[in-house]
């Protein structure tokens, strides 16, 4: 399998993991470092492990834990570390993401999450402000 | 300087070009990659040099282009690919931003950049939908 599918897989198994509301999975996808980040949308930065995975159990232990699809994964593989950009599909709306990976041991582990809003997929028009 | 100051000043000279709307400097602070990114708010993702460049270009020559600063950086790096997260504070929004970079030829060069609504800095109420 080539990096860059390898790097998609996993950007699939953290999806799986927040649809399923699997936190212990969760909890293994991202990286065991102690600076990684989020940025869920709407939200400022959340820095540190800990921060981080207490968002994610509030998510995924929620009623109100999205019904989440990701498509249009892209992988970007520069040495050991990796991008994939994708959008993510909810009930209601779209949104689109930045997710960073880091080759350890062998595993791509997540180092940091940005999503925010993007235009419908069948509509181009943008959903928020333009720079 | 450190690695993570210039990775600091790279994003910081991104920010000045984009206020002095300077499109010769905002072309040399992108990577020179084929394949660089960059989701600006509300819309899809840009994929490749061209594309994301001629999206500076309309921006920063529009007289709509926006009076931009930036705060909060902070920078995460990983060997030959950095990410620096911060702020950025417009007239009437607050958005917050991942921008990486890649180390080629001993200077840091900007891959991708998203930006995405935040809450005001005084007030932490999210701006957007929350994942």
């Amino acid at each position: 399998m080539s990096e860059k599918n390898r790097v998609l897989a996993a950007n699939s198994a953290f999806y799986a993991a927040f649809l399923n509301q699997d936190f212990a999975k969760m909890n293994e996808i991202w990286s065991e470092r102690e600076d990684v980040t989020v940025i869920h949308p709407g939200y400022s930065v959340l820095q540190g492990r800990d921060n981080v995975l207490a968002s994610w159990r509030q998510i995924l232990s929620s009623v109100h834990s999205p019904d989440i699809h990701f498509c249009n994964a892209t992988a970007y593989v520069n040495g050991k570390v990796a991008y994939v950009i994708c959008h993510e599909t909810l009930t209601s709306n779209t949104l689109i993401a930045t997710n960073i990976f880091s080759l350890e041991n062998d595993s791509w582990k997540l180092l940091h999450h940005q999503a925010g809003p993007a235009p419908d997929l069948i509509d181009e028009t943008p959903s928020g402000n333009v720079h």
